[in-house]
Parts: structure tokens; C-alpha cells; sequence
């Protein structure tokens, strides 16, 4: 059986197994998948407050319990320590370990946060038969730090993190209205066509992920990333952070639909 | 010049010379108007979760810093202790107070959670001739406890508060549309048509507002109401807790249609 047809809670079961340890867009199509972000309690309501004031980098789909790891919302009876095939340790703002599960670092006073990502609104383009570039050329999202600044609060602050699609120029609105929709997944784009005018100086050098080919025609379209709460925790410097590793996510037990309006 | 075509500036500005003391609604018609919790900061991370798993009831709009009474998200230069007409002052679940400012009651441990409200929604549907009967006949819109759970939190749990909008039936889809646009401010209906299904033993007896007139032929439709807030509150028995009286909100900076997606 390809693991494209495996239940959210059998991939977050081989994870827990550690029997799975590969990327996890396109496991488990149409369900929800999640960044994670880890924090002591002495931070939290710091850190739910700069999602709610960005919302559209950081859109929020669960908390777990203070010192509980079931994110009992959106995937009963997971366990966000063991759950997710691969995650990052920071101490003090550095990453200090990349590991299969966190169990020697969990403690009672840790909150998780779960937060929407982009792979709901690509398979609903997809769908309507936009190009996902970076999935027809088998890469990471091209992924870029911009000079817009969010909303801060006392703990965190950064500047937007990016994604872009380049998409022929008469598809454009089309991939607004259906991102519109998803805005618990980053929702619509934050910038079209002008890379320079947020900050980014060279489209083929991106920050994270890879760069991909933009055809002529094509112009790039820009969205809202969850990558932007790493710099956040990389700029706030926390004693203990812990995130997923980029394109190791959270599978959660929700569909893409409900992230909609 | 009637009070209606005051700016949210100058009617805060009247209610902080407290020369303001009569309802918001009607005023400003087109800014976005808020329900008012304040609480120590002890109870803040829970109260932001509270929200954050019941958006429906409870939209966030703005937050303030811990100890800053200037909601500078959605009114820059407003002052919460004293921008509203009327406020409620809880100890221990208990009213002890209604005032015109809370200076006397203001400590630099508090936080102040802004919350969208109706209203807004109310203005679009006059504006496609939905009728709104409380605004008809002169009354506050009629608000009944209901046997839905919300999702709780460590501190806060309480059953959904609902207000109630009868229409003819063959406007009810229309009154869908329109509300579900106000993620915001309270968003689409809960529930329509059957009062006893969710728990409203007597339509006529509202719990909160005053009864209206349901004609022949209309069919009572209920959204999520921000007074759920002052339930939680109520049975949270917070040390301190400072809310708006109904029906005297915060008059914003915002527009109506910044609520909409």
C-alpha cells in the first residue's frame, strides 16, 4: 500500500513507531497538516498573542493543555511529542539537536501550538489546475525573509517569512479567490508580482527551501509562511524551543475544508 | 450636528469628558463597535485560549499590552479605562460596580481583551433590506443561555449565549451569506429554526435583552453572542474582572467591512 492512502492515525502511528521518516506533503491527502511550535508556559500567552496579531503568517489550530501533549482539537489522542517524524531543539534561540522524538526534552511546563500551512490550499490548486511548480519539479517551497515587519508583542518579533508560486499572469485571480478561503492555511496572497518591493533582492536565491523556474509570463505570487514563527523564536531567543523540521509536519485529523469559510 | 455623524474619535473623546452616557449602537454607523473584558494578567493566557477555541462568541480584535490601556491595533490614542460609556466591575463573579470610568479600579497588572460584536453585521443586513426587528421596535436584541458547551479552558467554560434575529424564511439563505462574510463579528448563524434544540425553553423569555415580535411565517435565527464572554467570567469568579454594561461598547477605528473576508 503507497503511503499516500494511509490515515492520519496510521502516520502519526509509524512516526511514533519512528517507522516513518520522510517529508509528509502528500501523505494523507485532503487531511490538515500542521507546524509546530513549542514553548514554556512563562511564554505562552506572549506567543498566542503574536499569532492572533498575525494572523495570516501564524493561524493558529490548536493549544495544547499546559504540559499536556494532545492536541485534543484537531487529533485525538495524538501525542505532539513522538507524532511527528522529525523536530528541531533550540536553546536560547540556536538549534541544539534535530531528533525523531522529544521525549527527553519534554517537561511539564511546555505548550504546544499548532499552526496551518500552505499544503491545504496547494491541493485545492491543484484542483483547478494551477501549476504547483515547486511539486512538478519535486523541491521545497522557495521561501523568503521580506522587510515587512509583523505586529510585535513584549517576547516576539520578526519580519514576515514568505512562500511564492509563480503562476501565469490570467491565473492570478483565480489562485486568490481559492486561497481566500483557506484562512487558517495563510489564506490569500500577502504580494503579487513585485519581489522587490518587499524586501527580497534576488528571486532566485531564496532564504529557505529551493529556488524554481519561473516561465516567461509567469509572475510570482507571494503568501504568508509559518517559517515566519522561527525567525520569531530565533530573534526572541527562548531558554527552550521546539519546532517540527521544515517539511516534517504534523498530520492532523482534520480535512482541508474545514479550514475554510 | 446628531450624535450619528460623530467620529469613533469624538465619541470617545465625549466619553471621556463623560458627557456620552446613552447606547453606542446606531452611532458611528459603519465603525466596528467592541465588547470590553478586562483581567488580570494571571488570567490572561487562558482568557486568549478561551477565545481562540471559541471564535464564534469570542472574536479577538485587539489585545493590550499588560498594564497599557491603549488598544493600538484598532484605535490608536484610545484610552480603555475611559473611552466607554458605562463599564461593569466583577469581583469574585460578583457585580460591585457600574461606572462611567474605571481609573479608580485600574492596576498595571490588567489586560484588556477587545471583541467584535454583532453590529456590524446587523448594518449589512439592513443595507440588503433584511429586516431587524429589535432595531424596529426600539429594543436590545433578545439573548438566551443555551445547552451548547463551549470549548473550555483551565479557568473558563461556559454554555454559548446566542442572540436571536427572526426573518421570513425565504431571506434566511440571504442572512447566511451575509453574516458568514463577519468572521469577526460573530460570523454565520449556530443554529435556525428550532429554539428546543438547542436548549431555549421560552423564546419569549430571553435571558438577557428584551423579547420581540416573531411574525407568522418567520423563523428565529440565532448567532453566537460576545455575552458567553461574561458567563465565562462569571463562572471563572476572577478576582477582578472589568467588562462593558451591554449595549454601551467601544467604538473603534475600524470599519465594518475590515471584519469581512
Amino acid at each position: 500500500m503507497s503511503n499516500n492512502y494511509l490515515s492520519p492515525q496510521e502516520i502519526r502511528q509509524l512516526c511514533r513507531e519512528e517507522k516513518l521518516n520522510i517529508h509528509t506533503p502528500g501523505l494523507a491527502l485532503g487531511y490538515v497538516q500542521a507546524n509546530l511550535v513549542i514553548l514554556p508556559d512563562s511564554l505562552a500567552f506572549d506567543f498566542l498573542l503574536f499569532c492572533q496579531r498575525n494572523p495570516r503568517p501564524c493561524p493558529i489550530l490548536d493549544v495544547t493543555e499546559i504540559g499536556d501533549f494532545e492536541p485534543k482539537y484537531i487529533a485525538a489522542g495524538a501525542d505532539i511529542r513522538t507524532d511527528l517524524p522529525l523536530y528541531k531543539v533550540y536553546r536560547h534561540g540556536e538549534l541544539i539537536d534535530e531528533v525523531n522524538n522529544i521525549k527527553n526534552y519534554w517537561r511539564d511546563d511546555l505548550v504546544g501550538f499548532l499552526i496551518g500551512c500552505s499544503f491545504s490550499f496547494e491541493n485545492a490548486m491543484l484542483n483547478y489546475n494551477l501549476p504547483g511548480r515547486h511539486i512538478e519539479e519535486a523541491k521545497n517551497v522557495p521561501m523568503y525573509k521580506t522587510n515587512l515587519k509583523c505586529n510585535s508583542t513584549k517576547q516576539f518579533s520578526s519580519n514576515l517569512v514568505v512562500s511564492m508560486r509563480p503562476l501565469p499572469s490570467n491565473k492570478i485571480v483565480r489562485a486568490v479567490e481559492i486561497t481566500s478561503r483557506y484562512h487558517k492555511a495563510h489564506g490569500s496572497p500577502i504580494h503579487i508580482g513585485h519581489p522587490e518591493a518587499i524586501g527580497i533582492k534576488d528571486i532566485n536565491q531564496p532564504d529557505y527551501g529551493d529556488a524554481v523556474t519561473i516561465n516567461n509570463g509567469e509572475v510570482p505570487v507571494f503568501w504568508a509562511c509559518g517559517v515566519t514563527t522561527q525567525l520569531a523564536i530565533e530573534n526572541a531567543k527562548p531558554e527552550l524551543a521546539i519546532t517540527h523540521s521544515p517539511g516534517y509536519m504534523f498530520v492532523s485529523n482534520l480535512k482541508d475544508e474545514e479550514l475554510t469559510f
